[in-house]
């Protein structure tokens, strides 16, 4: 439990154990675990990674984790969440041979409830669940108003969903934030965009903040200040000591300040008063990078409503298994056991 | 009921008719009524505009609009929607000198349950309720995916919020999203952005889609187009014929272009998958100037998502009194009768 969250927003406290195979499913690695649950506290346990190139199906994956802890459990349910959309209890993967179904799920789990969810409302229902030392705070602000969270992260894309707490939570509602349009906030920014729309066509904010998004940022940058851009990985340019020191430098802060302004309109636009997290793969490796104050300043620069999102929390997610924790919890006592 | 939603969404069908005064109470007016749910459907009755100015307070013109239709009936609930943020129950307004509580709101109503929401709410709330001749969609898909609608408008300012149906429903959540930064897709609204930047700082979606947004485009458009910009209204400009019929007409192309735009970004920042409505007091004096196969293509023109924003519907509410009938269904039944 958190100072992120009051008591009465975390509804699912329990009276019995309950014991879920969770999972965290990408194009290269499925993650399992044990989950149980009781008193609103969650443990996961039995962790392991498989890569998926190993496994014919998320089944044949599935057996051979269940071997690997020593046999299957008795088990109420089972929640794995995936990198990409779920739609009508299935998902096809774009970047794996792999279809998941929840009933094939069930069965393979020996469950009478399964349900797959986006990996972003993995980390959404992971928010109430996360300790201090499973964030990171940016700025002084450590407690928001209302019930209403959102958490956005930049990896291979971009992710945001919302998180309701109170007498409706909790729930999840997923958004394709990632794909809205760019908006730059000063003539520097609008020189990127122009740069990157010219190339592209359409610049959404996944297209800047994201792996993909901190090489455009490069190559913007790097045409803008006329310097010859080199063919740097996004590893490279947030290393900031590779062949191109200035030029990465010059990117990530970029990309840090855009992170920030996104921020504070993702806070706005999901009306997330009580607190923004900040997930996925890039901003754990920036951390050493950001400037609080200034992370905050253009979080904030929201006239006129610059001292609502002041009030507003932002914290990097540092837990290593934040979606496995939420998948954990995506359900409530009563859907695993009506 | 209506085609846009199914009936399984709305969860707030009756055994026993209840009975609500329901308000919408802006800077000038003070509209009242008697709302009778029965069976999933609402009724309006007894409806009244009141001048604020002529009451000292909310209590008071609740009691002159009880003595204009012969006396204060047997009521279940209030609800009452606000130009305004609510916040621990209570609105202090801006633009009038009044504080409404929903304690003394009950007391003044005879009821135990009373509740303020913020307008936009109110609108969302109305959504499932909204019959086909209530709104006016513009382009071919009149039926999308999932439970979540949103709800956003251009008026004195701009408002949006987010309804989720199905299981977890009705819960409204509220957002600022006028409030983010304002994203130019073309040359010519960085332009616009260039212009309204250097005079006004930062440049948000209600600094251009707003009453006063218009006076803003006008502005913006009559300086790049090298046009002498005359002092006009918000009314003087969507009116078009009147002393610069042709920058009135550019600005009010560009105006329905941005609402499109924006449109779609809010679709896909606020999951609302199933439909977006457009509220607020513009949008209907521009219906006839609307090319419902431009605004699609401006609200479509998402890429890499451009198919699942096609498969999203949206119109335009026409219902005069839609606030009221979404005060009416903001509570739900075990909300009012526990």
């Amino acid at each position: 439990m958190t100072a992120h969250f009051e008591t009465s927003s975390v509804t699912t406290s329990h009276n019995r154990p309950l014991r879920g195979l969770v999972g965290d499913i990408g194009g290269t690695n499925a993650r399992f675990a044990i989950a149980e649950r009781i008193d609103g506290k969650t443990t996961l346990a039995d962790f392991k990674s498989l890569e998926t190139a190993d496994h014919k199906d998320c089944y044949a994956a599935l057996a051979a984790y269940f071997t690997l802890i020593g046999g299957r459990p008795d088990l109420d349910y089972a929640v794995v969440a995936v990198a990409g959309p779920v739609k009508d209890g299935r998902i096809k993967f774009t970047n794996l041979d792999w279809e998941v179904r929840e009933d094939l799920l069930a069965r393979a789990v020996g469950v009478r409830k399964a349900r797959l969810i986006n990996d972003y409302a993995g980390l959404a229902f992971a928010l109430p669940h996360l300790a201090d030392s499973d964030t990171k705070t940016i700025g002084p602000v450590s407690k928001g108003f209302g019930n209403v969270h959102a958490v956005m992260g930049a990896g291979t894309g971009f992710g945001a969903s919302v998180l309701v707490g109170g007498e409706f939570g909790p729930y999840c509602l997923s958004t394709e934030s990632g794909h809205i349009s760019f908006a730059p906030v000063n003539d520097y920014e609008s020189e990127i965009l122009r740069f990157l729309r010219k190339k592209h066509g359409r610049v959404t904010v996944e297209m800047l903040l994201s792996g993909p998004g901190l090489v455009n940022l490069y190559q913007a940058i790097s045409s803008i200040r006329g310097e010859f851009a080199e063919n740097l990985t996004p590893a490279q340019i947030t290393h900031l000591e590779g062949e191109d020191a200035t030029g990465s430098r010059y990117t990530v802060e970029a990309f840090l300040d855009i992170m920030a302004s996104v921020c504070g309109d993702l806070a706005l636009a999901h009306g997330a008063t009580a607190g923004m997290f900040i997930a996925g793969g890039v901003a754990p490796r920036l951390i050493k990078h950001i400037d609080e104050l200034r992370f905050r300043a253009r979080m904030e620069a929201k006239a006129p409503l610059s001292a609502m999102v002041a009030a507003i929390p932002s914290s990097i997610i540092i837990h290593p298994y934040a979606a496995l924790l939420g998948s954990a919890n995506a359900l409530t006592d009563i859907q695993i056991t009506a």
